[in-house]
């Protein structure tokens, strides 16, 4: 059989039992992604030794590469060494540069080494031991018909610092890898179904070594793009004239890439503007105002914001007269436009949205039904009000609404700079 | 081969290149572990007819149950159902009942049915088809050489949707396993290592059949205890007993149980006492409010919020005098109790919560390094704050405040409980 890729094998109960996320293999698959070495599967097993056995045939049987995490620890649950001595044939000896380090490890945090910790020096005589500088448990390299096996500490900062300083650079030179260019675009404005009608043709025009992923969450969909070739500068150069195409199509829904978000890219956006903002949420009850804040520096351009659940509210403190609730209804185009107006002027600030809905479960109508949202936006030029239907579920619903709201905000950027460039 | 316990399978290249983190799985995995339902492995594998094909074969060789999720949506790049209906032997067809279900779906929106919408209905004809009241996508249960396979969607809350209507109570009554009692005691208001030191008799006696997991997050400590044993009744008297001694222990520092969250318990006490409140918040920037709204039903009690984040708005809409402001600082004993007291006034509200703090990562001094936050509280009797130093990471900051707020709201219906019943 022909071994290629790469399997991560992680030890541990507290995974299989959903006590914790298994975060350490998402963080090694995105290394390792990012330098192109290929992942064939992520694999979480118990704490017991037929389980590590059974793994470790199974993925030796097919991968190139085995990265182990866990089982490593000085507590008694921890027998991955000895499983491995079986499985592997060898003798556990001590390590005397690994007994040095642990002994100096204790004393330099002037407490007392335990037999338990002492035992960390134990290693297989047939591995080659890699120093953990992070802590006291090594890590542990075989190579065994022809598949490489790498065992390390299932602590995140020890694994993170053995895989940056030894995992990928000495797996990076040994493998052959064809490149992968890989880009994430964020979009915002057109669901899921809708987005994969409209450009079709552009995903039918990808070509082979290209593919394409859609990752939906409320209100966004990322669009997430990999090509692969043995040449970098061709690999690169596709991804570009692929984004730059996309750009062609949907150039308003696409806010950013990779890891930006649309509160930062709001952000960044009324900072560059110099302009400042305000909020007035009624059915997003202050998260619009957490988003914005939620940025380091926001200080800058967020001046606060009202959260009007309650119509007393509404009329008190954002002047909306009591007459426009009672005549259009507090979940009307009326009075987000009112909304978004007002606190504009009451905080002083360039720019004003607003929000007003039905976030459910109750308080829907047969002409309001739950999910009914109008989002106002008001600059001192211009007083707009869009409805939105989202759905039945409350924080769906809230999420949707707020990412929707930020995303106006950043259309009234991208639409003032198109007419300056228009 | 005796073929045994449940595999839990993720289809979705985003995992395999470290994109998103699998949480499907761990929440998949404690509730499966909540019913004694024994988990093999989890499993994440990518997009492709290759490796889903070697992944059902593999499960299926080892595994009684093997719980699959992702590769359903409408796009393209979900090639699940194609690679069922080679390995299982079968052919799509349209479910009228799913399609009739879709249809309705997208009418009740308002939005158009695409091809790619329709497709959903397509279903293998040698499956249980099972109906997805949050999405359009239906689970797919096959059962084949004694092992049984179900498909879910990969969306979360479809996912868990299914899991809870159907996987679950199915699964559980066709399964002998031991008798789990486990109940997750929530606590605020102490940290991990103090509440460890705290309990740690009560944690020595709990015996051989009973185990303890702390799950620790900011400003929260829950406590997972789970007792074992072959008689039901026996385990529930024994999880009730240990529960109530720990009560003995520490009854401020419990809020709930289980799924109970800060913000609900919060919304029941309030209701139940007949309370309102406001919020005026600076560093948690509406996220109180938030939180507040976030349960269905708060407008009864909550009544809005301002979020002042400049010093400008703290004056002019919550009527805090320039010179406290410069005498103290906006970070102060004095700021958070007047944001506190007069958001109560101006809104004409029972209770008033505020917060002030440096979120960071600037904005720090010698004297109040970021993380310090001052939370206020006020009645129409007792006006207090205070100052709680949490680190330097901004969003844990945040979130340490929020929670710390809302337990500063529980603790006062409690007192005022005690005051009465002591």
């Amino acid at each position: 059989m022909n071994k290629k890729g790469i399997d991560i094998i992680s030890i541990g109960d507290e995974i299989l039992i959903g006590q914790i996320v298994n975060t350490n293999s998402s963080w090694m698959a995105d290394k390792l992604n990012s330098k192109a070495l290929p992942i064939n599967r992520i694999i979480a097993i118990a704490d017991s030794k037929k389980a590590i056995t059974e793994a470790l045939i199974d993925s030796g049987n097919s991968a190139k590469l085995v990265l182990v995490t866990g089982g490593l620890g000085p507590t008694k649950d921890d027998i991955t060494k000895k499983t491995v001595c079986e499985l592997f044939g060898g003798k556990l000896i001590v390590n005397k540069e690994v007994e040095e380090h642990v002994r100096s490890f204790f004393i330099k945090r002037g407490r007392d080494l335990t037999k338990l910790n002492s035992d960390q020096a134990l290693v297989p005589d047939n591995c080659v031991v890699i120093f953990n500088a992070q802590g006291t448990a090594p890590a542990m390299y075989f190579i065994k018909d022809e598949t490489h096996y790498v065992f390390m500490p299932g602590v995140p900062f020890e694994m993170k610092g053995l895989m940056t300083s030894w995992v990928i650079p000495h797996f990076s030179s040994l493998c052959e890898v064809p490149y992968i260019a890989q880009k994430t675009v964020l979009t915002s404005g057109m669901g899921e179904s809708f987005l994969a009608e409209k450009i079709s043709q552009w995903e039918n025009d990808l070509g082979d070594n290209t593919s394409l992923a859609y990752l939906p969450s409320p209100g966004k969909v990322r669009l997430r793009i990999s090509v692969k070739s043995d040449k970098k500068e061709l690999a690169d150069s596709t991804l570009e004239k692929h984004i730059y195409n996309l750009h062609q199509i949907i150039p308003d829904l696409i806010y950013g890439y990779n890891n930006d978000t649309l509160e930062g890219i709001v952000g960044q956006l009324l900072t560059s503007n110099n302009s400042t903002i305000a909020t007035a949420e009624s059915c997003t009850g202050g998260l619009i105002a957490h988003k914005l804040t939620s940025i380091a520096g926001s200080s800058t351009y967020f001046i606060g914001g009202i959260t009007a659940y309650n119509n007393s509210i509404k009329q008190a403190m954002l002047n909306i007269p009591e007459s426009t609730i009672e005549e259009h209804g507090a979940v009307s185009e009326e009075v987000a436009k009112l909304m978004a107006k007002n606190v504009r002027e009451i905080m002083g600030t360039d720019i004003g949205i607003s929000t007003t809905g039905i976030a459910g479960p109750s308080g829907g109508s047969e002409d309001k039904p739950v999910g009914t949202v109008w989002i106002g936006f008001a600059t001192k030029d211009t007083i707009s009000a869009k409805k939105y239907l989202f759905g039945d579920q409350r924080e769906r619903n809230t999420n949707w609404s707020v990412q929707t709201a930020l995303n106006t905000i950043r259309k009234h950027f991208k639409s003032k700079h198109d007419d300056i460039v228009g």
